[in-house]
């Protein structure tokens, strides 16, 4: 599988990828999911993909070769209905095939950047190659494994989040879900691009050697215990006296447990 | 969907449920997921369902009336046998009626308890009627929407928990994925069974006015968002000085970036 995650904000847009690819546990990889296509002073646009790799690598080697080139589009729509077409194009060539095989055409993008002339903007493609755009109300699009790591970001993320906390917000999100997926592996790779610039200069590579994500994920795993113990166990009590009770059952919460329960046919007690 | 854990501890063993069900965003209702089949003395089962709630429910009809009875099932294995011969009864009945309508044979059953005479034991069963027993290794088991909660879990249950602290974490687990997914909801159902009582004297039913269940859900997302604030930010430096920084893009990982970079075909600069 995969995780991606790509957040806009006010101040830039952040992208994190991971590398682990696999068709079964016998057949796992490492493959890179991010591109960039940079022209300084012109345009900086960024692609993550996941789903079936054989069909990414065909959409982003359409992408590079087609005519209509992402270099000529002059917004970042204009792209995003490129990668569309790129997924459309593979799709007819290679759809009827792996069908035939029992395969689903999946394939998951995240595309975001800049093209001067305009703001930066964020889309996710599906697979039939339509695409969504992301807004203030919803400032992130995950694509793979998005579940164990999108509860941290739903609770931090907002678009004035500045980049170096949705950095460090992404990098949690990839350690919860490393933590919790074998599917999804290290290295990573975390790309930070300031608006207005159209180039990119913060990228990382994280592999195992790298400080800061061990860091992390080592802190963030404790803290998190240290967070549960903190927070009051429940109390059981017939009459509950404060904020942090629970009703035992016998007393009030017995009507409630009679309506879940069998009793049996013949009754022994 | 639904979300249910069960977590089985050396003390005991903590079920908790969600109760939203739905079939659409406009079919959206309430219906308890979790069964108490209690003779005291003697045996005490706890079940909770996901899945096609006309399947589960039927499951629950059958179980309750078929001739080989949960009531005389020698132990837990035996009822786990039981409950998965209710699947493939229900499977047969409705299973090729259902692929007509193109509607997937799906449920899934947590099953727990302790019969007088063995170990509590958990097991998890499959829409195929067969199943899975839990672990010291592998303690705990979810149904519907486990990925949003899973983090929390891996991190803080083992066998030798506390069951206060087990319901805790489970309630925080419930917590995460309420907030992150509509289609979870409350009430809850809460049940802990203490290991060699057989009977059931802990059970809550958890609507949106228990405190105690309010508290946890705020101050898990309020104490999150503090241990985020308190670990440092990335720094982005060209020379990496001590074991929070990162390395800054046009130094050292400038090699790294041009792998996943598309230039121009013409070279602008």
């Amino acid at each position: 599988m995969t995780y991606c995650v790509a957040m806009k904000l006010d101040d830039g847009i952040v992208f994190l990828s991971d590398s682990r690819t696999n068709a079964g546990v016998d057949a796992v990889s490492t493959f890179r999911k991010m591109t960039l296509f940079e022209r300084r002073n012109d345009r900086v646009i960024m692609m993550m993909t996941s789903g079936n790799l054989a069909i990414s690598q065909a959409v982003k080697h359409y992408l590079i070769n087609c005519k209509e080139s992402i270099w000529n589009a002059e917004n970042m729509f204009e792209v995003a209905e490129l990668v569309g077409e790129a997924v459309r194009h593979v799709y007819k060539k290679d759809g009827a095939i792996l069908e035939e095989f029992d395969i689903k055409f999946n394939v998951g993008i995240l595309l975001g950047g800049q093209v001067n002339g305009e703001p930066m903007r964020l889309f996710m493609i599906y697979s039939a190659g339509n695409f969504i755009e992301a807004t203030d109300e919803n400032c992130f699009f995950q694509i793979g494994e998005t579940k164990y790591g999108k509860p941290i970001i739903d609770r931090v993320v907002e678009p004035d989040t500045s980049l170096d906390e949705a950095a460090k917000c992404a990098l949690i999100s990839m350690a919860s879900t490393l933590n919790s997926n074998i599917s999804v592996g290290l290295p990573l790779d975390l790309l930070v691009y300031e608006v207005d610039t159209f180039k990119v200069e913060k990228f990382v590579h994280i592999t195992e050697e790298n400080q800061y994500f061990e860091m992390i994920s080592q802190t963030w795993g404790q803290r998190l215990r240290e967070v549960f113990s903190e927070i009051q166990n429940p109390i059981w009590k017939k009459h509950p006296k404060n904020i942090f009770e629970i009703n035992e059952s016998p007393d009030d919460n017995l009507e409630s447990l009679e309506s879940i329960k069998i009793n049996p046919p013949d009754t022994w007690m």
